[in-house]
């Protein structure tokens, strides 16, 4: 069946330049590359992982080779991302610029004090966008997905997408692990969940479908 | 933008006639409507609850109103579904005559030994199907959804489904409460979660999305 | 059996003129009619969803209804409820003053940030108050009841507290769909679990029973 | 306040003698002392522990200090309780004959198969009774309680019922340790939990509570 | 320090030939290399994914490479493994004979029938067993492990048990990928949780721990 | 065998004086006197339940008894622990000078505020670290352990930890019931589910695990 199906708009935020291509970087290319709107909030530029300029440029880098339309940078150091009435805000108003249709954003359980700090600014942000899934990260705990993107034709593409991240490739806490490495097993791992090739996998928290 | 998006086969699973349009008739009813293959399996003639040949009678009445392509009969008795392989091998096989992309069933903490004991089997058959997803009913313990489709334009569609198995109207062991009173109940609060007018619930065990 | 019974003592905490009301209104309304003393503290005037004065007149007049003994107000601001020390006392003043049997409140798991803070600080400050119940709310998430209190007879004034917040009636973010519809559903919704006609469910995180 | 509260009818559930009495002893003690029906279904003579004819007299002993009006006794083998339509049917024919408004029975997640065998085959018969919690014991797994009983006045009451079951006091498989240490245990871990001296502690599937 | 430590014996569980090399096999080999006693039960030959006999001898072949003492057959037939007091006392043989401090099966909530049968029964039949552990599958669902071990050096040494297992390599229902694929990005994924190269994850249902 | 086993280096962390010994002082006992290193993290002097000087001592105490090697206090205030960047940094910087392999910290459901904020921070500041355990105490909710350590020949000592802190022996919110009674039927109960005379339980969020 031929149907007319609009674009849909979606915002993916993340605390730190390459959490997002991380979790969900296949997914976004696969939908900036049909024709959707992809939109990014960064809400730090990074700084306890390497020059903040550098990892801006990175950022802007990965951004246009996934075809997004927009990256939003919030203003806050690394580390130090609060749980606040004014990140919630200003998420808010990046929501009223975009109009999505779509939320990503971190796993709520996480190591990670900036994870779950902007995951709880998000949720309360967003408290009306019908479609919000969690995406999983190398320090997510307690990761158990319901919903998958078949990311067999992207997987080339995020690994592009890491790649822009030059400076962050090693930073592991794991000897002879690459990020690229992480990211490839985890794709091969949810893949095997989701009877495909390559996946990225999510917590569905609502999600209204159609088939 | 406009997609050719072939059309997808649906296999909505019930353990009694109705069991499944209280959990998704309005989703039935919606996809088949778009063009999608709907097909579904009832396990037993649910004698326990009328008489058989009426009760198969309203189902085979209310596959009609969904637009339903084929009703598969188990001939199981109603109470009394095994958790066996026997049961197993038969949806097999229903699902190699389908092939469908997605399964509707039961949630499995339910307490109605048929609707687990389905569940169990149906978990079992249809391990490689990528996508799946429970629905409530009544009998439903500790279901909390997190997808939903919005019913709102078939609302009315999903109370003519129920109104066909106008045998069950009134047995829902509540006083001054049909099973129409139930299902508008649970679709309107359903819709709330879902931020729709109507919805119904389902939890996702594995979901294959594209935006 | 004739039982001498203690009046028990109650309080209710929420964030907001009328979110006690829509999550445990009815229970309430059944307690203080049957001779318990129910108290409530509300942590803000609202002033997100309408004049503040306006609102805190509406919460007299539904606490009035409600034959509650007093309304305690905090003195935040809406959207701005912290996770505090500060809060923590305060709540532990009023109870110190009501000496309550029962507590109630918001679902910790919630998308409005005001509703987590209040949570966990209640948590917090109720540590040795044997009974303790979750309430749910339209913002709730992941909320799945094990207690129940039947409000059959009690449903017309759990409406008329609502009405009496005449300035929220439509602010529900729901096209056609009132405050009054969410909660009636609800309240049918929870009953058939509760196998009565209308209900509220609650959480229990602990709860000193007699039968 | 003076309220007329009729006697509730209970009906607790267990595998073998002495089950219900280390789950809930110290609760049915404390409501048939106050007026109420208690009613016993026990589905073996545990001839696994000990000799049937011991076990039976034991179980009648306990029963009778316990004030319970009754005991059923299923005719199951020990260690081979089935998950049946037949035992469903049974437990249904004893509902039919106590009405009980409360159930107690095994927690579901349990090492011992006659335990979760028996619990699936309860919450099918038990679909309509208002009242349903699930007591722990030693083979109990991931039981975290959410409703107590106050035990403090029964513990005595509760011991002596443990000690009509002499056969069965060191067979506990822990060096050192009788039943009686870890009944006690038990309560005054569960008592930590509820604020009292002594409790017992539930897991509440369903319970409609009044103040 | 240099301790005592006297060789423990390990009993791994599984339904069919190469589900225990796949979900433990590497803490197999490790353990086992470092003399501990490993001993395997494997309830069927296999003959839905090929030749019983060939699969025996794979089996046999494997446990070879891994050091293991013996492995116990189980008559059962493939796909049809019951959830029944008859296997309950049949792993309880097993256990009498090798006297096990440590068990490892198949994760209960799996898609394969086989897999949450024998499950349960090995729950029953180790109640008294101080440690168990749940290792994962590709059938397995939810799982979320909480314990690891790392198998850095072991990795090359489960592959060879898998390649063992060559009529099993390429039936893994996903295309280009091969069971070796899939084995080894589960080691990465749980490397990267566990923070060592690769790893091996288990749920502990419990465990005793000396650090 | 014999095996050269390197002394391990532990941190445990706890926000009051005791709170390390109530939930993990048997094995902070037993694993000092194996040789291993035991170091404690103190957040306050816990004024809130008495005078700091004497609490510190008492600690000192205690810590002396148990065979630690040191005890790094924080310099907080007592029911106002925050979840900030700071005191993440702070045990960032107690990690960097002790490097262990183990960390024991509060179990993160907790009604006491300063509980869950420190494990917060603890979570973020611990987050390469191997080993993560949580201990529970009696401010823990929904508590369910899948980890025991042994400390059937550690209880005396257990006691006499928690002796040193005279100041709070009956500092427990329930009548006739001292810090003792609560700890040692715990240490039963916990020895209940691990099949020994008596035990400490945890929730592992981690562990690497050697047989």
């Amino acid at each position: 069946m031929a149907q007319e199906q609009p674009a849909a708009r979606i915002l993916a935020i993340g605390s730190h330049p390459d959490d997002i291509e991380y979790g969900c970087g296949g997914t976004l290319v696969k939908y900036a590359s049909a024709g959707h709107g992809v939109f990014l909030y960064v809400a730090t530029a990074g700084s306890f992982g390497g020059d903040p300029e550098l990892r801006r440029r990175e950022m802007e880098a990965s951004a246009e080779i996934m075809g997004a339309e927009k990256v939003f940078w919030g203003d806050y150091t690394d580390t130090q991302i609060p749980e606040s009435q004014q990140l919630v805000g200003e998420i808010e108003a990046v929501i009223a610029e975009v109009r999505p249709l779509f939320i990503f954003t971190h796993w709520r359980d996480d190591t990670h004090q900036d994870h779950r700090n902007l995951t709880a600014c998000t949720l309360s942000a967003t408290r009306y966008i019908p479609n919000f899934l969690f995406y999983e990260g190398p320090t997510s705990q307690n990761f158990s997905p319901n919903v998958y993107v078949d990311i067999s034709a992207q997987l080339d593409a995020k690994m592009a997408l890491l790649e822009a991240h030059a400076s962050q490739m090693t930073k592991t806490h794991i000897e002879e692990t690459s990020i690229l490495d992480m990211a490839r097993s985890a794709a091969t791992y949810r893949g095997i969940q989701a009877r495909v090739r390559f996946a990225e996998g999510f917590v569905s928290q609502r999600l209204l479908i159609d088939v």
